[in-house]
């Protein structure tokens, strides 16, 4: 049987648990072209939260009734696809359930092993990309560019800034709690980091950046993201990736009042949505591959159990209660 | 003798007609490499309001005491500089007065005569660099392009709104009042243009954009950036040129609450001043001048007298009561 996560009502605010309805199904069964997907890992991404809205966006919203979308990692266990044998490990959007029927239009091939499959939704699955193509295609880093990197220890943030400090970048990084910060600095190789939940976190910041910003990868938005703004260098660069700190409010978005620092310093801001990036994730994932593989660029995955601690789980992404990857493993 | 207009005091809000300060003194004398520019005309332009704010910006504010810094352009009247010679038409930041002394690091001769020295403020001046570059370098637009410019019947949407046209967009302005909604289409050649102090301006902008905006050209900021953000399609720009709703505010400047739609349409919002095209000034005057000869372009020169009438012409371009540049003849 297919235990499966649906989404049953809209969310306001931070989703409560009656959001979801648990839902058990037959196993599907492959038709021509068709392939079965045991799911061992699905990935939770804040952008989930989006999806959840009924609104336009760039993707449609998940519909009420429809499985939860994620991410997903697992093994084919049945197949009807000569590319997609039994055995295969393959990552698509499989969703929050335990099987997925796939028609290889949207799933890849991965060359993992059972070992990698966590790393293949991590830093070389989507968060690899976004913080890869977002910082040197978007951001444009050079040698010697000051960076600074919220959502430090997340997923994407935490790969960004390693890639910022392989490339010769400043990098300061922005995180939640003193564990957190000391883990981007002496784990990660960040330049500094500092902690959004401690008191003195303004003067902190304007301390970190005495020469000010020439790239702001933003995970967050709101405050932060006006904080970054106030230190715009001339011709900056603001890279959109999130605004996790918008994503459960019940009220207006917090538009950022410094926008005009976008106009005095003749700098951009601009948005990032992996998947335009499609036809080069190749590229990508091969450069992090070997930077893992060197030594050079550390990756971190916070794996929980259980299809049924979805709910629980999916909260951590928003309260900061995980570090890296966030990652459901199913049993 | 020679009038000035001083800055006294910081405005807080609309300035109030205290904080200048009318002082006359002597006509200065060139000394060698100096020369002396009789004021025909005085450039109002709202980036005046942003000088007048002890705030670290692109330049350093106003002092107070001090001229109020203007464009301007007038004669030489007697000259120790052979490149400036007496009866030389020159444009530069000669500030409000009658009279100012230059040493040709940042005057301009002008190919000008006495009817086209306004228009030199205006089209083939700053207005016109900024309009130039802005849509083409920062906006990028290409033929077809659906393009949304505010502050349309002003000095730079004007021209921001035609070449436009030229290169072959779809143009919709908006302006203030039904006046210069009809001047903006009748005369200016836009293929539309909505009236912000309309009641239904909201209604009648979503209308006027049936299939969205590739570039907005943003000169007003406040509640219709976030309007144009909405509106964005996929790899949208918008140039951040100015944002005078805010520039009187005296609570807090109103962020874009939108801005997520950069991140959903993969947008960039980019600013720009038009001092770093200096160098190419040349090829902008040259092209607009081509364009202005071949009755393509349009310009719109709103001309007030009296150094002693600064005060009342400055707030027009804070309540609307002027259509393209503003300009105060020096008598």
């Amino acid at each position: 049987m297919n235990k499966k996560v649906i989404l049953d009502k809209r969310p306001i605010g931070l989703p409560s648990e009656e959001v979801w309805r648990y839902e058990t199904s037959e196993i599907p069964t492959p038709e021509e072209g068709q392939f079965v997907v045991k799911h061992e890992y699905v990935s939770l991404d804040p952008a989930m939260r989006g999806w959840m809205n009924d609104v336009p966006s760039y993707i449609p919203p998940v519909a009420l009734g429809d499985v939860m979308r994620a991410g997903t990692i697992g093994k084919v266990v049945a197949s009807k696809n000569d590319k997609f044998p039994v055995g295969a490990i393959v990552s698509g959007g499989g969703g929050v359930q335990q099987y997925s029927l796939g028609d290889g239009k949207n799933e890849f091939l991965v060359p993992a092993n059972d070992a990698l499959m966590p790393k293949f939704l991590g830093a070389m699955g989507m968060p690899g990309m976004t913080a890869y193509f977002g910082i040197l295609d978007v951001g444009k880093i050079k040698e010697g560019d000051r960076v600074l990197v919220s959502g430090a220890a997340g997923a994407v943030g935490s790969v960004v800034g390693q890639i910022a400090k392989i490339i010769g970048c400043e990098v300061v990084g922005i995180a939640g709690g003193p564990d957190k910060c000391k883990h981007v600095v002496d784990t990660l190789g960040f330049d500094d980091c500092v902690d959004y939940k401690s008191p003195d976190f303004k003067s902190a910041l304007r301390a970190s950046l005495p020469k000010g910003i020439d790239v702001y990868f933003d995970n967050v938005g709101g405050e932060t993201l006006d904080m970054a703004l106030a230190k715009l260098r001339k011709g900056a660069r603001v890279v959109l990736c999130g605004a996790i700190s918008q994503y459960n409010t019940t009220g207006q978005i917090q538009g950022p009042k410094n926008y005009l620092s976008l106009l005095i310093n003749r700098a951009s801001m601009q948005g990032l949505i992996v998947f335009d990036y499609k036809d080069r994730y190749g590229e990508a994932v091969m450069q992090i591959g070997q930077w893992v593989a060197e030594g050079k660029l550390k990756t971190d995955e916070d794996i929980y159990e259980g299809i049924e601690n979805f709910h629980s789980t999916f909260l951590r992404l928003f309260n900061g209660n995980k570090r890296g990857k966030l990652i459901l493993k199913v049993n």
